[in-house]
């Protein structure tokens, strides 16, 4: 019971919290109508500043670590991004009304990651003074490549073994389906890494970690990455709360399933990251901070360099689905779920 | 005399300060024909950032303020909008060559409030180390409001009354102008609110003020909307510079009054406002600082919000006469006069 | 061979910090076909900031310095403009496959100024704590116009006289031919000054000069510009590594005389500033850290501002040959040799 109402003192105070405030101020004046709008290119601007500054941070610590202490969390962070996955292809996927390819493409999205709410999850720890290891920024494309790759290839996989029974038996005769399969899913394999470090958010934030990890970027992090990226993330929390409310309006013309998805699976698959972070934690003394953030990673869906992904390898997916129920639901919940998982790791852990 | 000579000083030192020295270069280089430009998207995002800071400046100020201490300032804010007002629809709109619907749209941008000229003139209270309440950016949305409330509102009935003479006589029978001029009215003013609290400027404004009363902003107000304000004020003077600039060769094609009109009325406005807050000063104390922005409020004319208000409301008005004169004339007049009212607040008040 | 060890390592660990770090970053990714971008209008944001940045600090320098000081960097940087120009007008113009038009515009960008460059070795300089006069940035006009202006005028006068010849003997009879091109060239020196300084990069520049040194932009200065002045630069060099792997394609349709000159001339330059920068240093105590910048400046070519005033004063010139030449190849040279002007420097002056 104690730990009950610290958890929810924790969460209200968080709520005052510039990063939250902005969120839900956002959200508001979409509301109320409000013809405020941040350009789409500065808005474009401000998620490469962030990830470059997430990027960099992560580089220089991974320059300074210990490779074996990042080498558990890592593994950690694909097991993470494969089990969200497969959870979702036996829970969204099989609920009324949710066609195949439409479920897959949402359960990858939610699989993937969001710099943004991983941000959010930062300033927060940092507003608490809550240490965690400087290189969680580098876990990133681990659990988000994970999560889109198994995402695309069980949907593509699935498509391939319906579309089999229609095809004319005559000429896909014998053992041609497998090899057919196995040589599709290596070329898929290959051609979504390749997209996924093209696409801006990652190619962005391997950047940082390159120039943090190979060169010296320290006097312009702390001279510009650093001071303004509460700032920026501000910006951005307005308007993802903007674009929140923007999206729900599309979820109107999905099943219901995808509400009760979106609304749950942030919680669901927060849990299942603190789970891991946990064993990394008895493991190898992965810190409290670092818990809660491969938590937030977990309980995080990708909106930015998730959707073009998943529009380019799934073009049969209804972008309502998987863009609302992401950015519509997903995002503001895990957003919103990041003080639970502070409150959480402090009556576990001690913060 | 010596008054004087003081005023005439610190107007000299005042335009070599950042703020008067961007928006003065921005005239010139317009007039030299400088291809330079500040693209639009990044000139929105600098004015979003700059409410948003005078929005949560205000904000936390409220929060902790008497609030009886703000009640004189916000009423006497909405008697100088529908003051200026009035005195235009008695001065502009009788003089030769002027519309009634251009010169209403034209008073209500100058009774209406220019967040740039009221950032500019708080940046040039603090270079003098002169203290003003912090709630004043809480008044911006009162007078603003009220005054296009009044333009508007004058602009409708009087269209209507002239209207109803050439009307068929036999259908408007009996008492049914009043009645419909009534509803109208109205429905006139729920629009004209509804429309100004969604513009982006005062809904950004608006968020900046419930953020910072609800929620706990000050770390990203100090470590980001704080140490960028002065800098990106100067990019917006130089802005305005040479958007006044450009404006006025639009002057060309209406009538001399409005010139006329655009170059007085800041400081007979200015005058107003000024009135007005040494009323406060007398009657609660409001500090000479405070005295000083009201009347910045009262000089300053809408260049944002503003005008698509007015060609929304009042279609049939000429953007020419009204963005021409408020933004070519009446803003770089209203920026250019703020020292006047620091050293009149000198001479009267003391600062 | 001790100097050359010297400078080799200056020049590797050069490398790692910021500056050059962000330009093979963005080289590496767009080499790796990453879909990241800089938002065109963010793009010309930066280069605004930054290159008022570089005039303001310049003015404020000018308004302390002694004048004969400046006089001689001023002539020095003249004569590197001019030298340069001529220089490529006896070897590149010459080399097989190479037209008299298209050699002309890219001489003259190679002798016209890059300010990303220029702020790219401040910011260097800065690192290693190496003092400069801070009106180098005054010199920039000088020879980026001392620059174009030649260029223009050999290339149209080239044009004239070969068009000489094959005009109509019966109509240009008598001393037609020379007083038409002296008043052409009247023409057209006034053209390209005019166009020059009209160019948003000059004018920006020049507008930060006169503000530094008519206003008193100190507080503004050191709140935002400097403050920003490096993280800024570190987004720009970004986009220059992308911009110079994307141009690098189109020098595949030019000559190859085009990839020797782009590969050598930045050095030549360089060395003649250095040489030029010696003999002010001899003649008026000029900074190691200002001579250092003087061949950065002449090394550098021009990327923002010198390829629309070729466009429209030699319409007949290749574009792909001057701007690929240009930003593809000469510009990352010219970066990338910065750190050898500082070892130079340092062997020859020390700093």
């Amino acid at each position: 019971m104690e730990i009950a109402i610290g958890i929810a003192e924790t969460v209200l105070s968080q709520l005052q919290k510039p990063t939250l405030a902005f969120l839900i101020g956002g959200m508001m004046i979409a509301a109320l109508g409000s013809k405020l709008e941040v350009p789409e290119q500065v808005y474009r601007f401000i998620v490469l500043v962030l990830l470059l500054k997430v990027g960099l941070g992560a580089g220089m610590s991974v320059r300074d670590a210990n490779l074996s202490e990042l080498a558990v969390p890592a593994i950690g962070a694909v097991l993470v991004g494969i089990l969200i996955v497969l959870l979702g292809s036996r829970t969204l996927a099989r609920l009324p009304g949710v066609s195949r390819a439409d479920a897959m493409a949402t359960v990858g999205l939610f699989g993937a990651v969001s710099a943004s709410t991983l941000a959010a999850g930062m300033a927060m720890l940092e507003d608490e003074g809550i240490a965690y290891e400087g290189f969680i920024g580098a876990l990133y494309p681990f659990m988000d490549i994970a999560a889109l790759v198994t995402a695309i290839t069980l949907a593509k996989l699935s498509a391939a073994r319906s579309a089999q029974p229609q095809g004319d038996g005559t000429i896909t005769l014998g053992g041609g389906g497998p090899p057919k399969l196995e040589g599709m899913e290596q070329g898929l394999l290959k051609g979504i890494l390749v997209d996924t470090v093209k696409s801006p958010a990652i190619s962005a934030l391997l950047l940082g970690l390159a120039i943090g990890m190979l060169g010296r970027p320290d006097t312009v992090f702390d001279s510009f990455y650093e001071p303004l990226f509460r700032g920026l993330l501000s910006i951005l929390m307005l308007v993802m709360g903007m674009e929140a409310w923007a999206r729900l309006s599309e979820m109107r013309k999905v099943a219901h399933a995808y509400v009760l998805y979106g609304l749950a699976a942030p919680l669901v698959h927060g849990v299942i990251g603190f789970g891991i972070g946990m064993v990394a934690h008895e493991m190898t003394g992965f810190s409290a901070g670092g818990v809660v953030l491969l938590a937030v990673l977990a309980s995080s869906s990708s909106d930015i360099s998730g959707p073009p992904t998943m529009r380019a390898a799934l073009p049969e997916a209804n972008p309502s689905a998987y863009v609302g129920t992401s950015t519509g639901v997903g995002t503001p919940v895990a957003i919103l779920s990041i003080p639970l998982w502070i409150a959480l790791a402090d009556a576990l852990i001690g913060v």
